[in-house]
């Protein structure tokens, strides 16, 4: 199941970023299972990892590298995540990229890996060095659709996106932002989700672009929840080639961040749309909130209550679930008789009960279509001093536990 | 779905305690779904609560009256939880002790309201107020397991214990603990349970009865989970009526609180193994842990994680979920190369991955049975100096989602 079928984009391409995908027979036989990256010398990289403190190899691996070398190449699988695989593991991710860098001269810490899919098996690393070759003959920057086939496990569809806009009314020159992504159940992310690669051809330098990442994967990526599990592979990697040749600097940062935040968010979203077994595609916002802390505290206690999330799958308007996980969120002095909540446009708790105007079958009807707004107003001060979240999430049905009762993580 | 489907106990009555039970007509017809319970006078009386901030009118009503004046009546209706329900569920609340105590001629506050069932439905309390009679006509000592009956939800069986113990070898005389509890889905007590009475002829006064209460729920009640979700009605009810004559005092306090813990643990555990769709009854044991904080974090993220809990209903030795929890559970400086799991007996993990003597036969042998005790050894400090904590959990079956998605809480 999956929510939201849209077809999948038109990748503009990043001059500067080459993507080669192949079959390396780690998962499924035939089926395409690993990436390789390619950047354009003087390329700037920002990442963000897991913050589970159960990470995997090649996590750890690419942290240290990153932060002693300018990364040339990314090299990715799928089929086994390398992790909890101990002394082994950490042999094998660096020797994905020993391999990578003598094939193509560079430095081993200019290859940054990445792994994701089955949890605690030994890396089948002579089968992932046997099809580097391959990975790297299909390198092109026309190659964005195949790659995201490549980095997918249980996920049920490819997920991208990606935009042109124009940074200077003076010039008809543009800017590409392109991006892949992957996820499906374990989807907790905690700095970053399963595995993201977004590339821009924009100029920015490494300090300025780490924090352009900070910020929209605290927008979107940070923002997600299936199960409240996080991963031990998370990583977001964001590429700025420079080859538009233009330079973003604190002038027109904002614009750069806004555009990066609409392709993060359609990525993050397109993981909840994809969640294992969702139905629903459920966003919850929870406004006059004294803080973001205690707004998100609400959102994610909503969003990751077992009975609120089969009470979705049900389409059942059970304001009492909602309620009952707000209250017990752990807000300080949380006074219910102030709280709101509206499903999409319908009031259905005001002044923490059942509100006055509604019925059941507006409920009914509120609960009926694939997106639902669960909107939450706490109403702990004056508006203007408030603060409002939003995160994402999805319902919790049978097919949430087939799929996990029957696939080994 | 349940497990350890051991029959009903003997239950010792408790002299100076009489439970009555009828049917309202609240709940299905012809179905208990109304109990009184009467103290003789001079019994001492201890009560914890849900700490939801979204909590019942009977809840608060409880707890206004157990503070002013000394209970003779407690009233249960199920079917309905009187949550939700504004400003009418508090003079609902009201009206059931009002009538019950002019009926059998003590004042208001002498009777504590309790409701469970569905939340935000107003209480039919005419339906209530014309079956007291009844009720109070059924009062006997000889009647808990009617009772047991009587204050049921979604539970597929009656929860009972019961014990009688000798506390001075100078004498023969007995003290009696006798206690019922309901509940099965949104459990996650935060002082309390669902709904849980216990009933002593120990000689107890109130303050140190109220310290029992609270050593023996942080045991029992205050250890289990079935999804991580605090109802908003949850209340245990500890009565002494003193008839036995043995009054407890600090000399024998130590005693009577391992065998009052005997029964609540029992209790408590009764109410995991009719968990909602529950087909394993789990232990989850952490040791090796600084503080009983971080014991009780990493032992309610494993708990409560549905990759975790989804892999337990598949018999799925899926250590790699668990390490995954332990990692994100937060625990500062967590050094995962100390952290090891076993299986009922078999280990599975070792220095933070897969154990060298782990085969998947021995974990398959492991993950048969119906009870499962996942023990996680944090290895953080000197054994004398850490803690070990104990939570009881189920597992996550189709059934749970089917019960939640077709009950209207």
């Amino acid at each position: 199941m999956a929510t939201g079928n849209k077809p999948f984009p038109q990748m503009h391409r990043v001059a500067g970023f080459k993507l080669g995908t192949t079959s390396a027979g780690i998962k499924t036989p035939g089926r395409s299972d690993l990436v390789v990256m390619e950047l354009q010398p003087g390329s700037a990289v920002a990442g963000v990892f897991t913050q589970n403190a159960f990470c995997a190899a090649p996590v750890v691996v690419a942290k240290q590298h990153l932060s002693s070398a300018a990364p040339r190449y990314l090299v990715t699988n799928t089929g086994n995540a390398n992790a909890g695989t101990g002394e082994q593991g950490m042999i094998d991710a660096q020797a994905s990229c020993i391999a990578l860098a003598e094939l193509q001269g560079v430095s081993t810490d200019q290859v940054l890996p990445f792994s994701t899919g089955v949890i605690g098996e030994p890396l089948p690393i002579e089968k992932l060095l046997a099809a580097l070759p391959a990975a790297v003959a299909a390198l092109d920057e026309n190659t964005w659709a195949s790659a995201a086939e490549g980095i997918l496990t249980t996920d049920t569809r490819p997920k991208g996106a990606s935009l042109q806009y124009q940074p200077d009314s003076a010039t008809d020159k543009l800017i590409t932002i392109t991006g892949i992504t992957k996820g499906s159940g374990m989807i907790k992310p905690n700095m970053a989700t399963m595995l993201g690669y977004v590339a821009t051809d924009a100029q920015v330098d490494s300090e300025l672009l780490q924090r352009a990442l900070r910020l929209v994967a605290n927008k979107s990526f940070n923002r997600i929840t299936v199960d409240s599990d996080t991963s031990t592979n998370d990583a977001v990697i964001l590429v700025a080639t420079g080859a538009s040749g233009i330079h973003i600097d604190e002038s027109n940062f904002e614009h750069f961040v806004a555009q990066l935040e609409i392709v993060f968010i359609e990525l993050a979203q397109s993981i909840i749309r994809d969640g294992e077994g969702a139905s629903k595609f459920v966003s919850v916002v929870v406004d006059g909130a004294l803080d973001s802390a205690e707004a998100l505290k609400v959102a994610y206690t909503v969003a990751e209550s077992p009975l609120v999330k089969t009470a979705l799958a049900a389409s059942d308007a059970n304001w009492g679930r909602i309620l009952a996980a707000v209250g017990r969120a752990g807000v300080e002095d949380l006074d219910v008789s102030r709280v709101s909540v509206r499903l999409n446009e319908v009031l259905i708790v005001e002044a923490g009960g059942r509100a006055a105007s509604y019925t059941e079958a507006a409920g009914e009807a509120a609960m009926a279509p694939e997106d639902i707004t669960i909107h939450i107003s706490l109403n702990r001060g004056a508006p203007e001093k408030t603060v409002t979240e939003t995160i994402w999430t999805t319902d919790l049905t049978y097919e949430y536990v087939r799929i996990n009762a029957e696939y080994r993580t």
